[in-house]
């Protein structure tokens, strides 16, 4: 729906979202991190976009190819939108696997191996990159690899034992709220540009379900007002530092992904609960004193052990300004208009380099840039052009 | 030596460090982190001591096992400091091994397996432990344990392959700084303890020669005035991230190790050096605008990755304080006064609790606490009673 405060903002916001990113970030990483040489991207870049690290993230290979073939897909058929795209999963395919199959961490800008994880996050990144070539291409070839590693993810992901867990799980046994979080965007990207799929037994729209399910069953605690990042198997509240750590930023993405999810099946009970984990986190985690989102806090409002808590990250940010939006948009309710104002202006006047594009990625609790860093092996094409284009698309309607 | 400077702020010093010592930093984690129910050490408090997690550090039952044991046995032979150390001991012995004899890095409050890690600081935490409880005791068991404690870290470090590394040896074979380091101060410390006894071939004094070997031939970069904190296995400088990572606060701990051998054998070649060390890491990891010692630097001054690079944490400031006094009591030269006042001062303006006693851990660049926590898995008795007894005995003439 329009709303006074949508049609009050909507040209300084299509400015912001629509023009910010086809004007500064889409090129920023054309123009400076697309490898000409080797292919695929190089996302450890500088101010200036120079060159500081010639290693390669294979997560921003399929991060930073979906962002492209998409771009290409649903905004405009540029050629070097969907030449970027085809470099980054070509890299992903050729020089980004394990001789086992699964995916490494990171490589060497020719492709050579570097550190390999126990997780999968790699593998749902190179999803959701493959189903998006394949939506802007119709080769059946990306199709087959989408759904292959999305396989790759669902096996390891879903059967016990297959990663071993950080803690013991004799002693205790933990389920964290990133692996299902990851687990239903991909599901709905791949939805997106494949059509509903069937994996693993289940159809895409069946694991988003089950992904949300879990979510709402296991992390959100509505007595406590709050998102868990890591439960026990039934939704125990373990009180040590793992068990109250809360990450608003991370927790109020995964609301806009429920929300979008309950508007498409129209669950409006779905829908409530997904406004509800955004009110819960913005309490906790927006920060009254200097604005912005608070990295971590705890559930019981005790030190957490993670020394860097009070710092505020370009993501989240980009997190909480899609969800604050797409929650009045789709409710109407007044709080929803304030809660995106005090983002969308504390992000815009602290994130972005007006001087050399893009934003900053790292400021101190103030809201101070700490490092001229535009990328690293987390910080690249992903968050901030997904957060312009989806907010571009509900100002639009489109969502 | 002693000095205009040393006599001058003789009796301030003795007061920060002795009098701190044993009436404040000792005795907060005797009353506070001490488990009286089940045996060890709980780090993991808050501003005024109080719990925050039950899960034990099993670095920290090392770390405070051999604390406490050395105050015994060097300082005063207190019933409460044995009892103390041989509590962390039982436990570490009793409750932190898994079936293969490897130590686990986290335990629960009762001694059941949380997380196993792949490197051995839990082995040389331990190693230093049993031997200061030898010392303390004169019994067999502590001496045995002790060398079977550092044999298993020189196996797991010194023999290519059983540590998997990181990063892709194939493709980037490297060496780190920390081991190495931690060879030579876990060789001193069990020399002073248990004399120059053979371990895995060679004696204490040699493993501790083979590190100074290594610390000055592989990261030692006189033509770049830095110590580096991963080389290649010829001491390569790699030219990425990593390889150009510097942390001031742990180079500057490694050359007062370095001055500890070099006065041993009477080196004044290797004392040299490890001024230099201490001159060059001074240089790049001071902050001339809010003071203070920066945690990582680069080696060209570009942004580092880690994005906390600019907080200033409590132990580097330990190992400056006790770096800049050896130096300034070995060499008399003036310029390690005006360091060690520069450090000694800032560090006691931020970093001490004057309400609750101890240190806080973390501050932002500016020098503001950022968190109330007293400890955690990294942060316990261990930095600043060390400090606190090395500076006394230095101001003593006993190093």
């Amino acid at each position: 729906m329009t709303t006074p405060y949508l049609r009050a903002r909507r040209a300084e916001l299509l400015r912001d979202y629509r023009d910010g990113l086809l004007h500064d970030v889409a090129p920023f990483w054309l123009r400076h991190g697309l490898d000409r040489e080797h292919g695929g991207i190089l996302t450890a870049l500088g101010r200036r976009g120079e060159l500081l690290d010639t290693d390669k993230s294979v997560w921003f290979q399929g991060r930073a190819g979906w962002t492209y073939a998409t771009l290409y897909a649903t905004v405009e058929r540029r050629p070097e939108w969907l030449a970027a795209a085809l470099s980054c999963v070509r890299f992903l395919r050729d020089h980004c696997a394990a001789p086992d199959g699964k995916l490494y961490f990171s490589v060497t800008r020719e492709g050579r191996p570097l550190r390999m994880r126990r997780y999968v996050f790699s593998e749902s990144f190179a999803a959701i990159a493959y189903a998006a070539v394949h939506r802007a291409t119709g080769e059946a070839e990306w199709r087959d690899r989408a759904l292959a590693a999305f396989a790759t993810y669902l096996r390891h992901e879903r059967e016990p034992g297959r990663i071993a867990p950080k803690v013991d799980p004799a002693t205790r046994p933990a389920r964290g709220l990133a692996p299902v979080m990851i687990l239903l965007v991909t599901a709905q990207d791949l939805r997106d540009c494949l059509g509903d799929a069937v994996v693993g037994g289940r159809t895409l729209t069946d694991w988003a379900a089950l992904a949300c399910d879990e979510i709402v069953g296991l992390f959100c605690k509505p007595e406590l007002r709050a998102v868990l990042e890591q439960v026990g198997p039934g939704g125990e509240v373990y009180d040590h530092f793992d068990g109250r750590l809360l990450n608003p930023g991370h927790a109020i993405e995964a609301a806009w992904f429920l929300l979008r999810e309950a508007r498409r099946r129209g669950d409006r009970g779905l829908a409530r609960t997904a406004l509800d984990m955004l009110d819960w986190m913005w309490e906790r985690g927006w920060d009254r004193e200097h604005g912005g989102l608070l990295y971590f806090v705890d559930l019981l409002g005790k030190p957490v052990q993670e020394y860097w808590h009070f710092m505020k990250f370009w993501w989240p940010h980009n997190e909480a300004i899609i969800a604050t939006l797409m929650a009045h948009a789709h409710s109407g309710e007044e709080r929803y208009a304030a809660m995106h104002r005090a983002v969308h202006d504390w992000a815009h006047a602290h994130f972005p380099d007006r001087e050399h594009g893009e934003w900053f990625g790292y400021l101190d609790r103030e809201g101070r840039v700490t490092t001229e860093l535009k990328g690293n092996l987390w910080k690249g094409p992903f968050h901030l052009p997904r957060q312009q284009l989806v907010c571009w698309n509900v100002l639009e309607g489109r969502y």
